[in-house]
């Protein structure tokens, strides 16, 4: 058990409120009478409700609607209580139905999570109305605004993160990156520590690479034994009430190797070079050319094959990209991953990853666990 | 280590052909030139890439191609060496304007799958090549196929069962159900048994359900602490070379009440009936009444509030539904759950919920576990 309980954690039902009054704002801008959200994802962070099967109805006026089925209903009920609650398997559909009926014309919807079939599906629940409703793509516009962090999203972030930098620590202290335990077990020690700390879940299927898998960018544990001059590479996180840490730290077990402490060096002089680019409207371009500079100078250009950086909150991956094929300028509180790395095919590879939250006086480091070369 | 290691399990890869040829037989009889597969999880069952960025284009006649991008380069020759690789991020696309590009006047694709937005993708992507390709919407046609299990997924598919047989077996046998523990402890036990004997993972986020939470039919575990008189209900699973178990069971803490013996019995008799039902040519809808029929009749009708069951295979929950809500009728090595349950608000509920093959000999039972009233 944690202080502040993943269970219990208590969401300023104002924050939630001001989520949905943001999206009813762009809403009116573009003259919807109501916006359709059918992202699972997009509808815990606008209502707080984490069911698996929901919809919800913002309405330019009125009140909004949340749809669920019958499983839900109670929990619904507590998580959401400042929404009108429509008990309907079919979420979407029933919520385009009543849109409909209510005489909205003009329905915003997300043309990147609704499938072919689904768009049908809508249209369907709205035509023996005959109220002549249009379907408007709104596109990828709660994620846009998820991608700024409201106090308590940064608050779960940050425990997120601190989870995750403890589990890593007692590892260490107690022994638990060796030569000769496998991968796998390292995974699985790793985990086990994060939720024993009280982490909710694993961010995603934790990264151990040893030796030259350290090389392969995302690497799936094998049994595969630690041995002694390996680089071991760890990519791993915790997620605290839906939120989700990030973090990335490579040891060598024993002396370094010259060829080692230099890929190191570099890559931890672009990870703070990539650091210190995080500020409130620099290009997510340009930040992740500032990383990507030095690793070029050094000729290792190709062998940093991937973006520098991603957001992250109740997703894993979430805008801002923080990469050259991005777009876009930060801003205040984002939340984000720095993330360089060098990988030389068949020897091993280097990567240093922290979570970050972009603000005026500099970025807030939200995974504190030290950048030093570690020998262990 | 188990025996069977998911990371050499081999494949057939005449297995692996001969799922594709069924397509290629399904596109034929349809006109189609190609069909573009865009679900991952239809892309694995048809090539056995497992990377999570690909796209299929299967062609009426011609070589298939697997697009995937850079990461993915050695696994996909490795895994998939009978298809063309093209390595391109955007996979889906990349592929239709390969098939415009090569004169496909009709191209399949998945229109429950591709959103409103990728579908203006594929169509982007084909424009400049100004060749009219017309795309076909082929619906769920291949998760139909992924319905009827061929004989390297029922081996996985059975050693997933076997393996959370094993789990709960030790789980008991070491005293890990137990007054006194929270629901939340037993979860991780019996999470890191699986994984120990050899599980990839876990098939979803274990319920363990203790007292009146045994009552809710998807409880995820808290702090609650087991107690003497509790229904504890267990529903679990891992997986194996990407196949996913199934099973429930429900125990009692101590001397069974009569109203637990009462219940149990029930969902018992229920559960045997619908393993009866499995029949090759029965109707879904009938299966599910076969073991509802009791239950209704015991008076607790509104209490099983879920379908009898579901296949299961890559994905958790996939084709067919056993459910009032069903449609068509078993055919032989369809591999399914069957798991009435009666939930009694307030007091406690019991689940009982083997994975089966149907079999022209009646079904195949994966899941060995007793099903007898355990009082622990």
């Amino acid at each position: 058990m944690t202080e502040l309980s993943s269970q219990t954690v208590t969401q300023d039902r104002a924050r939630i409120l001001a989520r949905r009054e943001r999206l009813r704002a762009l809403a009116r801008s573009r003259d919807l009478d109501a916006i359709l959200v059918t992202s699972l994802v997009n509808v815990r962070y606008l209502t707080g409700f984490t069911g698996s099967n929901a919809a919800l109805l913002v309405r330019a006026g009125g009140t909004d609607v949340l749809a669920t089925d019958g499983r839900y209903t109670t929990q619904a009920g507590s998580q959401a209580p400042d929404v009108d609650l429509l008990i309907e398997r079919a979420c979407g559909p029933a919520l385009a139905g009543t849109a409909s009926q209510s005489g909205a014309l003009r329905l915003g919807y997300e043309s990147h999570i609704v499938t072919v079939d689904g768009l049908a599906g809508l249209r369907a629940a709205m035509d023996p109305v005959g109220s002549g409703t249009d379907l408007i793509s709104i596109g990828p516009a709660v994620e846009a605004l998820r991608s700024v962090k409201d106090t308590d999203e940064i608050r779960a972030l940050r425990e997120a993160c601190a989870l995750a930098d403890r589990a890593l620590a007692s590892l260490i202290a107690e022994g638990g990156l060796q030569v000769g335990r496998t991968e796998r077990e390292v995974g699985r020690d790793l985990d086990n520590r994060m939720l024993s700390l009280g982490a909710e879940s694993v961010s995603f299927e934790t990264i151990v690479a040893a030796g030259a898998n350290s090389a392969i960018p995302h690497h799936r544990p094998t049994d595969a034994v630690l041995s002694g001059g390996d680089f071991v590479k760890l990519d791993f996180g915790a997620t605290f009430a839906g939120y989700h840490s990030d973090m990335t730290r490579t040891f060598v077990l024993g002396r370094p190797a010259d060829w080692q402490t230099e890929i190191y060096d570099l890559v931890a002089t672009a990870q703070r070079l990539g650091r210190e680019a995080l500020v409130v409207g620099a290009s997510v371009v340009d930040v992740d050319a500032a990383a990507r500079a030095p690793i070029a100078d050094a000729g290792h250009g190709p062998a940093f094959s991937h973006g520098l950086g991603h957001g992250v909150g109740l997703e894993i991956h979430e805008a801002p990209a923080l990469s050259a094929l991005g777009a876009g300028r930060l801003e205040a509180d984002m939340a984000v991953t720095v993330e360089p790395g060098v990988y030389l095919v068949g020897r091993g590879g280097v990567r240093i990853e922290d979570t970050l939250v972009v603000g005026t006086d500099g970025p807030d480091l939200l995974t504190m666990t030290s950048k030093e070369l570690v020998a262990l």
